[in-house]
């Protein structure tokens, strides 16, 4: 069989463990070399394909690709871009075949969530289409974990961890003031559509801790929010609330979207966490503080699931093994097969029929009232913030590693691409 | 020498080491079981010593107490409230001394900020004022870092760890995603009057971040604050802003007071870090992203700094030293003798020079620009983050410990605190 590269590229929103991913593709094609050249990186995501703006993986140590294990972020760089279809954008399709074929490269690697999935599965098409030989593969990435076919998204698993710790660590706080100070506290993560992350900070209530969240998926009821933090308050002497940015009226409005404005007039700054922490205050006169963990939850990877960290290199490994396969327009999954004791394997899922799907936290993972979790989401969410995977540190800060990055002698004229 | 009882109180903001120090207190008062009979810990601060609310720590396990090392925030709750001058509130004193007679109390250990200092200077006096023998020992406690004649507070260094780690970690995650979405990201931090916090965002840019700090020791100048970001942007693709809390506008009003108002005209909502990232986009165009770190950052146990916690723990330990070798009035602090390698003895000082003052950051730690640290800054800082003292974890969260905290019989009528 012919040697032939692979091409590799981190799309959308990154996560502290997208570089493990990295890390899985790259040291799997590595053990393959009879089978694949060299690994290239897209600079930036699909547009380095785009730009003909490739980066040699194969000038990179052993170590330093080892070292992307822990460390955060898109090690490649990133981007927010979605292909059109073949219909309406063809010239962005014949280029990337041009690019592939001029760098020897008959496997593709993508590495990103819901439309990055339907990138891959047109790029998965082109074979058919365009009569050019390339294998697409997924990998699954999205602290969201709105992916569909898969049990859990890599990158989640972290941003819940980070969310149960820090929930469970700024309520102990508040408990210690709340005599004479803060009573009240709200923390804002992340979530747009579904309420995963949002439901991490339920795992705290486990340790005593009383919590209330705001789901995007209960559509948010204003009195009776106000009772249950008031009754809490009344009951524990404090509570932390843990709202979703997607937590909405139901007219759908956001939260967040609560008509602040500055001294010009110019819309609101900031998000869900201050609209609701003034609420409080104004109906119920307590004392409080807010927090928005913002990119701070998605970068944590000093405080990464070891369970999630180890399933992002998995992953990675395994899009490269169903490429050797013969595979192509697939995505390695995980398919969960106990809780306690938590066990999985490795499957994989059609791209047609994971791209452009959402998964939503299922009704029954929500506790009855609507702002907890449930012994199911319970039962859910645990196995995946299991263990502790510590990044070395030196100096008193985690060694994150930088790679060279070195990019490839471009072969073609240069490209538009695109706004 | 007669057996005498200890009382023990936290006060003001809590932090995530200054259970270390209660440890450090109550251990090393089991020691001198021959001098020291029970501590009792004030509930909720001063005002359990007030309210008689006191707690048998006695009835604690070796075990639990052990735990509260690496534990966060209050075990026995904190408060905000000072006692007014002898003059103007007589009967508070009066009451502290019922109070401390009735339960044999002999020692005073008060764990706190500034503020608290004061406090304990006030009861140190009672000796002398009131006939009553009582020896008061200050242990420092503040991540403000504010306090005078200490080379650095307990609790400063474990939240300067978690800024420098955080703003590391984020700002990789912009870097990722800067060629096609955020280019801007900020960090808003704790430190109303001093910038000792924010600072330690400025080791990350050790790590090749292009931070820019914005100090309450600097008043904003923000035309020039716009071309740094601009440029910072225009050369690396994204920058991070770090702005404490307190930073202000050379009239002394806070950045965030720059009268955001919701729809029904109310003061705004919310921090200096939604303010200046709207300000970065409408002057420059910027995507931006913000956080609001909050509570997150004194309560974060999970990555305290190794150096940070032993020292919270030494200087609760030496205030009962102190207390046995007679001294009244003083506070235990933390000497520095070396830079690199870190070197430092613990010492004292007097409380009557501690009280009421406040450290800022001196000019010269702070660059000559006024946006980053100098390496005068660097030196003093980085020796505070040294080190990781992890808690242990079960089921993919830390295992803090909940004191049993019993309550001590009451001996006297109650008593109306003043509000």
């Amino acid at each position: 069989m012919p040697t032939l590269n692979a091409f590799y590229a981190q799309s959308g929103g990154v996560t502290s463990v997208i570089n493990a991913s990295a890390a899985g593709v790259i040291e799997t094609a590595r053990r393959h070399a009879d089978r694949i050249g060299t690994v290239y990186a897209g600079r930036n995501g699909i547009l380095g394909a785009l730009a003909e703006d490739l980066i040699d993986t194969g000038l990179e140590s052993a170590a330093a690709i080892a070292a992307l294990r822990t460390t955060p972020a898109g090690a490649f760089g990133s981007c927010r871009y979605k292909l059109k279809s073949l219909e309406k954008n063809r010239r962005e399709y014949e280029r990337l075949i041009e690019v592939f074929k001029a760098h020897g490269i008959g496997y593709f690697f993508y590495n990103g969530g819901g439309d990055s999935a339907d990138t891959c599965f047109k790029v998965s098409q082109l074979s058919q289409s365009m009569g050019y030989p390339l294998q697409a593969i997924h990998v699954p990435k999205t602290i969201d974990n709105d992916l569909p076919l898969t049990d859990c998204c890599p990158g989640f698993g972290s941003v819940a961890k980070y969310v149960a710790v820090s929930t469970l660590e700024a309520s102990l706080d508040v408990r210690s003031m709340a005599a004479t100070s803060t009573k009240v506290f709200v923390l804002e993560v992340m979530g747009r559509h579904a309420g995963w992350i949002a439901a991490a900070g339920g795992l705290a209530a486990d340790h005593g801790i009383p919590v209330v969240i705001l789901f995007p998926e209960i559509p948010f009821d204003q009195p009776a929010f106000l009772a249950r933090v008031d009754a809490l308050v009344k009951h524990h002497g404090y509570c932390t609330v843990v709202v979703s940015e997607g937590a909405h009226h139901p007219d759908g409005s956001f939260l967040a979207e609560q008509g602040s404005k500055d001294a010009f007039g110019h819309a609101q700054l900031g998000g869900a966490a201050p609209v609701v922490a003034q609420m409080v205050k104004e109906a119920l006169g307590y004392k409080f503080h807010w927090a928005v963990a913002d990119y701070l939850q998605r970068s944590a990877r000093h405080i990464a699931s070891a369970a999630d960290a180890r399933q992002a290199y998995e992953l990675g490994q395994r899009a490269v093994e169903l490429a050797l396969e013969g595979k192509n327009a697939v995505m390695p999954t995980v398919e969960r097969t106990s809780d306690s004791p938590y066990e999985y394997r490795i499957g994989s899922a059609p791209l047609d029929q994971v791209a452009n799907a959402e998964k939503f936290m299922p009704r029954d993972y929500i506790s009855a009232d609507g702002y907890g979790i449930s012994d199911k989401g319970r039962a859910y969410l645990l196995p995946l913030i299991q263990g502790e995977d510590y990044p070395a540190y030196r100096d008193g800060l985690p060694v994150y590693v930088t790679l060279q990055n070195h990019p490839v002698a471009k072969k073609l004229p240069a490209f538009e691409i695109a706004k």
